[in-house]
């Protein structure tokens, strides 16, 4: 029997050992569902914090339910964590859902990547299926990923190991949607790679849409984050200008959204936050230049959203002027830290950034958030959270809605706050303290 | 009685009198709608052709049904047309649809709106409900029809008339959505407008959703066009990327398709036609520079656009040169000039442009469209459609797929056909006689 059909043999009697590399919002849900269904699941984490946790049953995400992740490493013991990479031999299946940030050029960073595809080469053994899961540009599985594992295992693609790119598509926070029910799409580098997959991640997964070739897959996931990114951008822009003309863009939104066909609304805010859409257009940005191509409309896009932040700080401000009050001095309380609503993730947030820009000034800043009890701003200032009483929010010369947390008691806060700037449509009456997006 | 409650109550007795002016793909089925629903209609149209085929009964817009237009003019005499615009005195309601173009130097022609307001000033009796649904910048109706509708009638609004906006949702050869079904936005500039407006469309429009102001109505037609403005130059750019890369982007849009959330899907194709989608977002760039603000992104997807056709003739001549063939000589007939599939509207098209760049270079053009029998291109070059034959598909040595009718027969023309041009992904397969954008 060859390495194929000795692995899809496995695959079938649920013999295999599928090995997650990163155990973060789209590593550990995966392991856990292929946990769930049987499969034996060692999940590859470099912080020995985290890997602890998961040993302990600890579960630190949210769109997880405590009690399963306990069940599948406690009770079933059918996931455990470790930070030791010689263990990937174990594996007949590694799955990589490392981080791919930019660096503060803006640049895809890709060492976690990296990183991986050199512990995956040193350790792994023959017969492995390789699937990336982290959005990067298309190219990524080919060219970059293939020479290293194949330099560094000496083994071959196709006959020895299968690669393949297939990218999640985790929504923090989404009641509907989660990793299981959303459709993942998938392309392999070679047929027996495409056979392999499918069958292994069809234990996680409900559904598998198959692409043609890894770089197709690569582009779809940049796809989805772009169009996302374009069209904030575009509400954003049209926010700015509707302000100055005394249009109230959320009344036009609700408005635009009774058509009934070729139209999906969008919401301006101060700012794209998250992991995906900041960031992933820039990915394409990046490898676009080596084809001597201009993306321009992802590079207006990023030029407006870069700028929104500054345009919220000039909206506090303008608030404060009004009142005969400076930046400079006065208690500025921000709600919210969270990149969207009722999640506990502040990565890429604008509030931080406008929290840096009012501080820079000289405001005198602080926060309330339900689910972030601590942040460090990009500058490197680190704020607690404070107690969202009827004292901090008298005591704040303005107060500014960054997050739109259903937690938030709006009546309350409104009763309370001598001045609001609401950024997020929060408060749907007008009135004179009250100054929106 | 006062001028409002006169009106309503005639509303509500059915004893109104309507008049619309424009009888275009807009003004028309509208007109019919108002007419099936028992109420009388003028149509006012400056072209006494379109006038006189109205009030024979004939026909001339695709989504209305021949007997249905027949059944309300010849039968029921609840619709006539005229050129007369004195006859405005006899309605109670002037519903204006009239062409807004841009001009050559892609500047909003307020023309049409302007003449219409003239005759409607010049000859409305007062107690008018008066509403454009033409697209148009926010503050039309409040800045440029108000005055010179108050001025030329020496009426009021507010008390002698009312002025509203409810922008047109019109989508040529949509089978679901049509003027009845589709919800219709609208904003007037005072109540009393409002609940005239609503009492009179609800009898030709099932949903009628009210916004505070004409200006947000306004701004509502041009979100919805603009979102698709900048979504299909998103995926046109996206899809010149993908060709360098060796990515089929109608792959990638299939698979992105897969996300049941946050996506929808939009394609490549050889530039954007019709009467809205290339107008719109430039009437909104128009406005904006009053307001001293730059809208990037409608600037820079009108960029790519504008582009798009210079693209396509150079995948034409890159096909041809593979074949050891120039543009200049060459036999190419283009299949489709209507702008979008099925319809027989060739406004805008951008197959019209390609083929006078491609004439201009010494291509020998002709085209066959079964639903346009003669165009004239933006350069006034006239064409009639040819038949397709066999013996044309064999003598071209490029045919060039500029719209996906349903009605053409893809395995025929592939058969026949030496080399292909498809820009509308009307050949799955991939061949190496077949060029795709």
């Amino acid at each position: 029997m060859n390495h194929k059909e000795e692995l899809l043999q496995k695959i079938r009697e649920n013999k295999e050992t599928v090995g997650i590399i990163g155990l973060g919002y789209v590593g550990l849900p995966l392991a856990v569902n292929f946990a769930e269904a049987g499969v034996k699941v060692i999940g590859f984490e470099k912080s020995k914090e985290k890997a602890d946790k998961i040993n302990k049953g600890d579960n630190y995400i949210k769109d997880i339910r405590d009690a399963v992740l306990r069940e599948v490493v406690v009770d079933k013991l059918m996931l455990e964590a470790t930070t030791d990479e010689s263990r990937m031999k174990e594996c007949d299946a590694l799955i990589i859902a490392v981080p791919t940030p930019l660096d503060r050029f803006r640049k895809p960073d890709m060492s976690y990547i990296e990183s991986a595809c050199l512990d995956i080469g040193r350790n792994m053994k023959s017969g492995t299926f390789i699937s990336l899961e982290s959005t990067t540009y298309p190219t990524t599985t080919e060219d970059f990923m293939l020479p290293i594992i194949q330099r560094e295992s000496g083994l071959k693609q196709g006959e020895d190991f299968w690669l393949a790119y297939s990218p999640e598509r985790v929504d923090p926070g989404n009641k509907q949607f989660h990793t299981r029910n959303t459709p993942k799409v998938m392309g392999a580098m070679s047929e027996d790679g495409m056979e392999i997959g499918e069958a292994l991640y069809l234990k996680a997964i409900d559904k598998i849409h198959k692409v043609s070739s890894p770089r197709v897959a690569e582009m779809v996931k940049i796809l989805e984050n772009t169009y996302r990114l374009i069209n904030i951008s575009l509400i954003n822009e049209l926010a700015l200008l509707s302000g100055k003309m005394g249009i109230n863009i959320w009344e036009v939104i609700e408005a635009a959204k009774t058509k009934p066909f070729g139209f999906q609304a969008f919401y301006p805010g101060p700012g794209i936050g998250g992991h995906c859409i900041p960031l992933d257009p820039f990915y394409l940005e990046h490898i676009a230049k080596k084809y001597d191509f201009d993306l321009s409309m992802i590079h207006t896009a990023g030029h407006i959203n870069m700028r929104m932040p500054h345009y919220m700080y000039i909206k506090i401000s303008t608030a404060l002027n009004h009142h005969k009050k400076a930046v400079n001095g006065s208690n500025i309380l921000f709600l919210g830290v969270a990149y969207k609503p009722n999640i506990d993730d502040p990565r890429e947030s604008p509030a931080l950034e406008i929290m840096d820009i009012t501080a820079h000034k000289g405001g005198e800043v602080t926060y309330h958030d339900p689910y972030i009890s601590t942040v460090k701003t990009n500058e490197g200032r680190v704020y607690q959270s404070v107690e969202l009483t009827e004292e901090t929010l008298k005591s704040a010369d303005v107060v500014v809605l960054t997050t739109n947390h259903k937690d938030f008691d709006v009546e309350f806060i409104q009763k309370h706050a001598k001045l609001i700037v609401d950024l997020r449509n929060m408060i749907k009456e007008s009135s004179e303290n009250v100054y929106k997006l």
